[in-house]
C-alpha cells in the first residue's frame, strides 16, 4: 500500500469548558477530589447542563473539525475521495453519521465508512485510511469524535448515586477531531509508518460497557433497564499499563524503531491522573509527553486527533512520535507512529 | 492489494421462522395484505414475540455464522488474522459485538474492525477484508448481521398504529451470515473481482432513520421520544430502481464485464416485491436472480452474505455474478462482482 501522510488536523469542542467547580456542584462532590483522583480539569458537554436538552450532535462536531482541517489543508470537499468516521456513539443507528457529515461538507459519490468502536477507534481509521489509498482513493478524511452525553441525566438525584458512577460524569467530555490523510508526500505533513490494532481480550470480562436502548427495551417496565455505563476501574488500572507497554514495544518493533529515537509520545488518555501514571511507566527515552485529557475529558475517538493537533505543531522534519491507545471495553491494543517530513 | 477469495458461507437465524399468519394475528392486519404488498413470507425474530424478551443477542448470532463458515472451510479460529462485523444494530455501543464474536470463537490477538452501516455495510466489510489481505493478514471472517427486533415492543396497542409503522414490523427480520476470505486462489472458490461503495446523498433527506436511546434522552419525560424507525417509502421507491440501475453499470464497467457476461444478479432484497420489480428492472441478461427476503426477511447487514449462501452452492467455475446493495438510510450505491474459480 502507498504511504500516508497527514496533510492537516482539526479539532471541535461543544460550547463552553466546564470546570470542575462546575461539576462539583452538579454532582454534590468536591472539586478537589475530582482534581485528585480523575486529574482532568476542564470538559465540554454537547448538551445544556441546566436542561440536559442536546446543543450539538456529533455530526455538528465532525463536521466542524473536518472542515477545520480542509481549510488548513487548503482542500475543497469535492476533492476528497473518502471520508471516515470513528465513533462509539453515532447520532442514529442510521444513517451512519459519517454521512451527515459528508453531506454537511458538501461531499457527494465518495466512500464513506464508519467504525464503531472505543477508544481504539482512531488507530483502526488510520488503519483503513492508509489501506484505502490507491489509484482511484489519493485524499481522505479521517474523524473521530463522541457525544457520550446523551447518557447524562441532569436532573437526576445524585445523593446516594455510587462513586463508580459519578466518575463517569467528570471522566469524559464530547468532542471531535480530523485529519486530511493523502497519498502524495507533503514537506511539514506527518508520515504514518506503522499502525496497530490488536484485538486481545479472548475470555476476559468486559473493562468498559456503554449500551444502547431500544423502544422495546424502553418499554419493558417490569424490570429495571440496565445502566447506560458499567466500568471495572479496577481491572483497567490493573490492565491498561501492561497493555500500553506491550502496544508501545509492538508498535516500535514493527516500525524498526529503537526506544530512544521517539521524541513524542501520544500515550493512552484516561484520566489525566491515569494518563500521567502510564506515561512514567512508559519511560520512554526523553520523549515529550502529548496529551488533552485534562483538558478535555476522555473524548473517546475524538482523543488521538486532539493529540495529534497538538502533535503537528511541534514536530519538525525527522522527529518521531509513538501514539498508543488502549480500549479496555474488550481489551484492544492500538497503537502508530508517525515521523515528521 | 492481493486477489480477495471467499472460500466459505455460514448463516444463522434466531428461533422458528414467523409466518404471516402469526403476524398478521399479532398485528391486528391481513395475512394476505402483507403477502400482496410486502411479499415477504417468513422472518425470525431475536425475541420471544409473547413476552418481548430477548432470545438472541447479535453475538450469539454472528458467532454461530462464523462457526459455520469456519468449519466449512475447515479452517481453525487460530488461523484467522482479522474478523470484520458490519451491523446497524450493535448488541452495546462498546464493547463493539465483533469483540465479543471474536472471544466466542476463540480469537485472539487478531485485528478486528465494526463497520456502522445498514444494507451498504456487507459492501463496505468486503471492501475492507479485500484492502486488509497482506503478507500479516492472509486469513479472515467477515460477517454481517442484525438484530432490529430490539425495537419491537411485544404488548404495543396496534389499533390506531399507521400502515407505514406496521410495515416495518413485518419487513425486517433478525439474522447474520458470514464468510471467509483468503487471499489464496482455492478451487471452488468465489474470486472478488470489483467493489462498489458510493455514499450518493449530498443535500438528501434520509430515507431511512434507525434511532438509539441514551438514559438522557429516557430521562426526558416532558416529550414523547423521536420513533425507533422512520422510512420514507416514497423516497425509497422512487430512489432504489435508479440508484441500482447506477450501481450496476459502474460495477460492471469497473470489473469490465459486459451485461451478458453475468450468471448471476443479487439483487437488494428491501422486500419480496420490490426486490422482484427491481430484479425485473435491471433486466441483466439471463442472470439468474438469488434472493433470501421472502423467506427471511430484510436482515440488513446478513442479507448479502444469505445471498452468498445461495450463491455459493449454485455457481460453477467461470460463471460470473453480480450483487447490488442500495442503502437508502442516507443513499449508499453498493454493489460487488464475484467470479466462480
Amino acid at each position: 500500500m502507498p504511504a500516508a501522510h497527514i496533510v492537516s488536523t482539526g479539532t471541535a469542542l461543544p460550547g463552553d469548558a466546564i470546570d470542575n467547580e462546575i461539576m462539583a456542584g452538579k454532582l454534590g462532590i468536591s472539586a478537589e477530589w475530582i482534581e485528585m483522583f480523575i486529574g482532568t480539569r476542564k470538559r465540554h458537554f454537547a448538551i445544556d447542563l441546566e436542561t440536559g436538552k442536546p446543543t450539538h450532535t456529533l455530526a455538528d462536531l465532525g463536521a466542524q473539525a473536518g472542515a477545520q482541517a480542509l481549510a488548513r489543508a487548503g482542500i475543497e470537499p469535492e476533492e476528497l475521495d473518502f471520508v471516515i468516521l470513528a465513533t462509539a456513539t453515532p447520532d442514529t443507528l442510521m444513517p451512519a453519521t459519517v454521512n451527515l457529515i459528508a453531506s454537511r461538507l458538501c461531499v457527494n459519490h465518495v466512500s464513506t465508512y464508519q467504525l464503531q468502536s472505543g477508544c481504539a477507534g482512531a488507530v483502526q481509521a488510520l488503519d483503513l485510511a492508509r489501506r484505502l489509498l490507491d489509484d482511484q482513493h489519493r485524499l481522505g478524511l479521517v474523524i473521530g469524535g463522541d457525544v457520550s452525553v446523551k447518557h447524562f441525566v441532569a436532573d437526576r438525584e445524585m445523593q446516594g448515586v455510587s462513586t463508580a458512577e459519578l466518575v463517569n460524569y467528570v471522566l469524559f467530555g464530547d468532542g471531535a477531531g480530523a485529519i486530511v490523510v493523502t497519498a502524495d508526500a507533503v514537506p511539514g505533513s506527518l508520515l504514518l509508518r506503522q499502525v496497530l490494532n490488536r484485538f486481545t481480550g479472548l475470555g476476559r470480562a468486559p473493562g468498559q460497557v456503554v449500551r444502547w436502548f431500544g423502544a422495546g427495551d424502553l418499554a419493558r417496565t417490569e424490570s429495571e433497564p440496565d445502566p447506560p455505563f458499567e466500568e471495572d476501574y479496577k481491572a483497567i488500572e490493573e490492565r491498561v499499563p501492561p497493555l500500553a507497554k506491550e502496544a508501545l514495544d509492538e508498535v516500535l518493533s514493527s516500525t524498526g524503531w529503537d526506544r530512544e529515537s521517539a521524541s513524542y509520545l501520544l500515550p493512552p488518555q484516561l484520566s489525566g491522573r491515569m494518563t500521567s501514571r502510564i506515561a512514567a511507566d512508559l519511560a520512554l527515552g526523553h520523549a515529550a509527553e502529548i496529551s488533552c485529557v485534562a483538558e478535555t475529558g476522555n473524548t473517546g475517538n475524538a482523543t488521538p486527533f486532539f493529540q495529534l493537533d497538538l502533535l503537528y505543531d511541534r514536530i519538525r522534519p525527522g522527529e518521531r512520535a509513538v501514539a498508543i491507545a488502549i480500549e479496555s471495553s474488550k481489551w484492544i491494543k492500538g497503537a502508530f507512529t508517525v515521523e515528521g517530513m
